[in-house]
């Protein structure tokens, strides 16, 4: 049984995915939609068309499973509940104080419809949520930390984007390596923002602008820069293009954990994830959870649902006694 | 909701998981069946009775959720089908060429009786199989290895004890850290045991035995020797009372894959255990799994399950709502 898949919005995580699908031999990309021209788009895979989204809801009975791949801000909010009321669908929704609501949306427009919305799938929200969760669970008596990077932060990088003077940007996150390794220990020290993680900073600046003032705006931004320690380095486009047009990312998930009678041992979990191509991966994740939303979705499940609530098996191409033999 | 939990077998893992379920505070330790003399136990626990397994048939209505703490050479194979008819049970069956007939036998007897057995739940198989599962899933154009260790091995340090002359031994795995290494770095390299572990042994001999002789049948000892290098160390009762009495133990399962176009890109995923006490965390991933089965006995589940058919919400005492809001 092949999952016959489509994605919408072909940016750096709809190319991503495109490119996952093409490693699940009982995956078919059908096609994808998007709001600009069609036309103006090429993808990479021969053959496969690509549509204006509204065509979208007269291709619901050739579709199993429909990849959203906008962004959180403003396509997911709308584009989830929207196509869950067609489709069975998976989106990458990251905004963490805002997923409560989102599930409700999604969740109400599901029911309704009897589809499958898989929301905030991917690596963070996502792999590293899932180890977060089976670490708290099998250690209660314990303290959990996660590091991101070294890697490129899209949010932070357009933050700085939208300073005055700045043509480009790039910032990358990078875990002081001293913090992960007392966590690592299993000490559970508490550690403030500017102890976990530096930010470093790319800068394209304009001829003439004033790159103290840049500077200055970029440390003291609040939220983003303002809590950590942070370099800013200014460089040429042809610096920028030939040494930052990667997008690289990963980072850890650490718990450890009091075990025994009075406390007497400390065990530690750790998950890490390196990855040469973020979109790439968080692409591949969403493939594999297309598998688990179309068997799912075949079972007769419905509602909203997030990595948590997905049985691990069903990511798998392989039987239960293929499993049982080779990889428990 | 407390779960009612009762162990049966009170060795090095029933005593591990004795001191997991009092993390639990959503759990609660009803009694320890033994097939010794209950009156030669002592729990940890106090006011909790320790009771003949000839009365367990009489206590099922007042237990959840069994755990097996047995072994898996000859307990589990009987012990597991035998309480699956009348217990909700999870063992940690680890003979992994015989999981498929295990479980055909556990599957039956738990059908036929309406109950739920998790079988191979641990940590390998179990967090590990995971680790596995999740990784290939998500990186099918890759390749993984799991590496073991430090850690004491029961089953090797069973196999010298064994031998002539040999009155105590212990025997360390140690994962070779140049091969983690290149795993680690994205290489795929193709990797013997000898390239991906050491053997390391200590081992009290008898008076007058033939130390060389001892260290030859363990270096040549197939299987569980012969395909590695190993060192043979004597020394004394107290030597060994005092320095190897921990049960520490641990590993890697780490997966590289390719993405993109033309494999353009290298993504790494490791899970990393590092424990203090194999028997206290292993018995912590049963008494997390043990909230799992009562659930999903609860909404009338049944038959043979492994960690790959839980899905991960069941661990948690949390609600959905809590875990999307604080762990996604």
């Amino acid at each position: 049984m092949k999952t016959r898949i489509a994605i919408l919005g072909y940016g750096n995580l709809g190319r991503g995915t495109e490119a996952a699908i093409a490693k699940n031999s009982d995956q078919e990309l059908v096609c994808v939609f998007t709001r600009r021209d069609p036309a103006s788009i090429t993808l990479h895979t021969p053959g496969v068309p690509v549509l204006s989204v509204d065509v979208a809801p007269e291709m619901a009975d050739q579709i199993d499973v429909l990849l959203l791949c906008g962004g959180s801000a403003t396509d997911l909010p709308v584009q989830t509940p929207a196509y869950a009321s067609l489709f069975h669908v998976i989106d990458s929704f990251d905004t963490h104080a805002k997923i409560p609501a989102h599930f409700s949306a999604v969740d109400a427009a599901a029911k309704a419809s009897g589809k499958i919305a898989l929301i905030s799938c991917g690596w963070d929200p996502g792999l590293f949520s899932l180890a977060r969760l089976y670490a708290s669970c099998i250690l209660p008596d314990g303290k959990d930390e996660t590091f991101w990077g070294r890697g490129v932060s899209q949010g932070h990088s357009d933050a700085i984007r939208r300073i005055d003077g700045v043509l480009d940007a790039r910032q990358y996150t990078v875990p002081i390596e001293a913090a992960v390794a007392r966590v690592r220990s299993g000490e559970q020290p508490v550690l403030t923002p500017r102890d976990k993680h530096l930010r470093e900073c790319w800068v394209v600046a304009a001829p003439g602008a004033d790159k103290a003032r840049i500077e200055r705006e970029i440390k003291t931004m609040p939220y983003y820069f303002d809590e950590y320690d942070t370099t800013v380095n200014f460089i040429s486009a042809e610096e920028m293009a030939e040494k930052h047009s990667g997008m690289p990312h990963g980072g850890s998930v650490l718990r450890s954990g009091r075990t025994g009678w009075d406390d007497a041992h400390t065990e530690t979990i750790e998950y890490s994830l390196k990855l040469d191509s973020n979109p790439e991966f968080t692409g591949s994740v969403l493939a594999a959870y297309a598998r688990a939303v179309h068997r799912m979705g075949l079972e007769g499940m419905c509602g909203c649902k997030t990595v948590f609530d997905v049985a691990p098996a069903y990511l798998s191409p392989e039987s239960g006694d293929m499993l049982r033999a080779h990889l428990l």
